[in-house]
């Protein structure tokens, strides 16, 4: 009893009530038992978004494949490995999400035969055949009814076009986009993003992941509740 | 003079005054700048392995890929992270190196080309083409002079076989062989260990990797005491 009123004390802020789902992190599709195709990615970023909604008064699930990371105070924590797992994942929390945030680095890609024993070393070159993993954030986008679709786009070059497009194809409500590369990005404590929206987008400058987090769950609630007020008969009431 | 004193009383032990250099973790090898091909390791075995060697008294170097582990304490670490960096980095040691224990996960193939921006998603397969790596081991061990050279071999099937067909093709003085799979070998605290070398075998049951790595220290360590005695010009001076 007394920790679910500290529950409610603690659910105050702009994230109140809001059942926010994360994904975090790598995945990794294995090729045989030792090896695997995955993605740089050392789940800081998702992590610290998940740390931020809960402090925004969230209540917070992190999806996360496999990272050296403790698990933020008040998050519940759902490990996976494979993009196919972090897909059955997300799904089965579906109904009971309001707001999805898709951090993780997921492999779009996967070897389309997985050996049952390592493969030897042999020929001098080898061709791996890979097949495509579901697009997890354009799935739960299209899903009706549908939470509010937050996602992020690592890329190399043409950062806001490359970001703007995705969020057009995959009809998001918001995404974040970094550049990766040059000491930012990937495996490192800093990063700086762009957010960008229908109608909007706003630069957060270079720093510390934990603060960029912050900044971003600000925008997030901001653009939720606008959203929320335009469309969910509830608050018609 | 108070440190080299007491690196002189430290280096007591069956390792005494020799340089061991020992390789750990998993290399990573880029496809573009976010995927990347890599091996299940936490290069647990490897650190444990360098934490024993320098308690029996050896002035350990030791060369990781990317792990989330602590060095131990006394160690010299070199952090890298692909195949042809460890490579390097290992062949860079080798005129100081008296004993080499190759516990890392090389990658044996990596992307025959690396991309420099990020692939984009398009196709549903994708053929990938990959090409050999070094073998950092067989080329230790096939340089004269040579270092006592101590292989690992994680096998799924037929696991003293293999090991053995190892020693005898890599010319190595020892070879250490664990099954992987069924919560053995990759990325857990345990693990067991058979260890062969030539007219010998013996069998490490399971048990920490800590514990394993003392063991195998102390076989290693009478090994190389009986090679050095039978063909060191040194000890016979």
């Amino acid at each position: 009893e007394l920790a679910s009123e500290l529950g409610e004390r603690l659910a105050a802020g702009p994230l109140a009530g809001c059942r926010v789902t994360i994904t975090a992190g790598p995945t990794r599709e294995p090729i045989d038992p030792v090896r695997v195709l995955s993605n740089r990615s050392s789940g800081r970023m998702g992590f610290a978004v998940a740390e931020a909604a809960r402090a925004a008064g969230a209540r917070v699930t992190l999806i996360t494949g496999p990272v050296a990371l403790p698990t933020p105070a008040g998050v519940e924590r759902v490990d996976v490995e494979t993009a196919a797992e972090m897909h059955a994942a997300v799904l089965a929390r579906l109904a009971s999400t309001d707001l999805f945030i898709g951090v993780a680095a997921v492999a779009d890609y996967r070897p389309a035969e997985v050996m049952v024993h390592k493969l030897k070393k042999g020929a001098e070159t080898l061709e791996l055949r890979l097949t495509r993993t579901p697009d997890i954030l354009a799935e739960v986008s299209a899903h009706r009814p549908r939470p509010f679709c937050v996602g992020f786009a690592a890329e190399t070059e043409s950062v806001v076009e490359h970001a703007r497009a995705k969020l057009v194809a995959k009809q998001l409500d918001l995404i974040a986009a970094n550049r990766v590369g040059d000491g930012l990005g990937l495996e490192v404590e800093d990063n700086a993003l762009d957010v960008l929206w229908d109608g909007g987008q706003c630069r957060l400058e270079r720093g510390p992941k934990t603060e960029l987090a912050r900044h971003l769950i600000q925008l997030i609630a901001k653009r939720y509740a606008l959203a929320r007020g335009a469309h969910s008969p509830s608050t018609k009431a």
